[in-house]
């Protein structure tokens, strides 16, 4: 049986567990490799993949002995059969933070659980470790986001519109041997920037102007994410203090960041820094990424849980004044015993292009 | 207040509902051209968007006074205020395809309330019907659509990879006016096109290659869908027949849809054609198209339902031999009082390049 699909049947063990239905697809692409939709049935012995018959060749292709993956069309499943999957066992897990009410409903009934146990985001919490090869991947998915973002500084003029660079971060991704973005890109120019989840318009880049580029790639279904905020032909001088607070603030974070160091603390430092100058942090200061763009561990004041070693987060420090303008920059971080290792590594200091 | 709005308020009155608890993106699109994270409540007397703070300038940017919405951030409703909203009323509909299991508990929690009552696609089933402008936006996406098809025959040459004609087709949608495709596009060649799901891979088009197109688009976030299945250089003779198969039993499909025309008798008779040529109808024969790529109405041999005018809906037949090849040919169809327009129109017979 595959290290992940075992790792978590002893997590299930320990929590008195007998079984899980895992219906979250990225969850399901992390335990098993499959893309296609379908359940997977973590029962007793056995681990089932219920799917259609459309996707069984698929599936097919991309399972190995070594997975251990029992392979059917559900609407070959009888209803006796279904009912016999969690026979005689009691507490069967599934995901309360996925499955839908109704789902939940169907599954109780199809399966004929006792109890549905919620697992409070158990195999989402063994995916914020990283191993070597994810990794590995995250590294790549970055290496290609700095490239992007080199060659956006060659390509960006005033009078192209925010379309039309987002539309070249696109291009530049898929071109460039990964799946694609990871997120439609952000391109916020001039005041639109103070919107932190702008949607790139067809406003033409102005001398002066800044512009807040948030973008990401996916590489073997890994995640970047790398926000950086220009500034074309020239920077206004009433910006400058507003980016070297953004700026230190980001870097102070960098600083901190290491296993066992305390995610609220790190937010709050923002938070007060922020305060200190009249300014707000108005969204989380970062969240985790892998398979998925967001992903715990979620970086804010709130959460009372530590960093990690081997988890990759964002460090994503914001300032925006409504109707004027914004500043974030971002990277995207593993965490190290000691210290923490940027991996995407474009220029952070003034950009005037 | 808007009329979809108000055509909801008046179906929940007639369910006996005081109010409903909106959470699905959405619906809260079609209901309120909101396109920011956020839930909406709509009260006895009131209808609150409850968001955050970094999305209030979008959000008063999109609603107009007519619209009557009230917009706060949801962290400046205090628990008091939040078991408010619903005070005095028994039962509140809530969304229970799109709420996950743990998301009901919180709500109910929240606002306080009595009974959360399951409003089986309330607004979906509202969706399904299609208005003057929305069925505009479709018409002009298909276009689109339609022209993107047209450029491909010209472009697509021996040797091309699956993943470069992908790329070509969401480049086409960007830079042609449209919010982009309405789904990852399938270009599935050869021995790939019997996976109904493929994803575009490294494989390259050679001679007498089947090639699988399924594409769309969004303008003004409204979906187009089409499939083509045309050949790189011949047609291998065993293909033909399969091929004729398929494209006679899409043309009788879009011969009998129109309103009240029942949607089993449809798809079973698809299936029982298929089956006399021991060939199996192995997915839906078509779905909703609208704000989503797959809406209701699903086109099944289960569903009991009819079609109904303005309805816009898929009909897409296929037959796959794994291992060989597959052929898939559908269209994006207006349902009429007496019949139905195609509003995808590209060549549907042989198509050789």
């Amino acid at each position: 049986m595959n290290y992940k699909i075992r790792a978590l049947r002893e997590k299930l063990k320990s929590l008195n567990l007998e079984g899980m239905i895992v219906s979250n697809p990225t969850n399901i692409r992390y335990l098993t490799n499959i893309e296609s939709e379908g359940t997977l049935l973590i029962t007793r012995k056995e681990n089932i993949f219920l799917t259609y018959t459309m996707y069984l060749e698929d599936v097919n292709r991309i399972l190995t002995i070594d997975d251990e993956i029992i392979v059917a069309d559900v609407r070959d499943v009888s209803a006796e059969e279904a009912e016999n999957f969690f026979v005689f066992c009691e507490n069967i897990g599934f995901e309360e933070n996925y499955v839908t009410y109704e789902q939940y409903k169907r599954l109780k009934r199809r399966y004929r659980i006792n109890n549905m146990v919620e697992t409070e985001n158990i195999i989402e919490k063994q995916r914020m470790i990283k191993d070597e090869k994810e990794i590995e991947n995250i590294k790549k998915a970055c290496e290609i986001t700095d490239k992007c973002f080199k060659h956006l500084l060659g390509y960006i003029k005033e009078g192209m519109t925010e379309k039309q660079i987002a539309l070249e971060i696109e291009m530049f991704f898929k071109t460039h041997d990964t799946d694609g973005v990871s997120f439609n890109p952000i391109v916020a120019s001039g005041e639109n920037s103070s919107m932190p989840h702008w949607i790139p318009s067809d406003r033409k880049v102005k001398n002066a102007d800044p512009i807040l580029i948030d973008m990401g790639c996916k590489y073997k279904g890994y995640c970047s994410d790398m926000t950086r905020t220009i500034f074309m032909g020239c920077i206004l001088e009433e910006i400058k203090p507003v980016y070297d607070l953004v700026l230190k603030n980001q870097k102070n974070v960098l600083d901190s960041m290491r296993n066992n160091y305390n995610i609220k603390t790190l937010s709050r430092g923002v938070d007060d820094s922020f305060k200190l100058s009249n300014y707000l942090l108005i969204h989380g200061l970062g969240h985790g990424v892998g398979l998925d763009i967001h992903e715990i561990p979620y970086i804010n004041s709130k959460n009372e849980s530590f960093l990690k070693e081997n988890m990759v987060v964002t460090d994503e420090p914001g300032i925006y004044l409504p109707g004027k303008y914004g500043i974030r920059i971002e990277d995207t971080v593993l965490i190290n015993k000691t210290d923490c290792i940027t991996l995407t590594n474009s220029e952070k200091g003034y950009v005037v292009i």
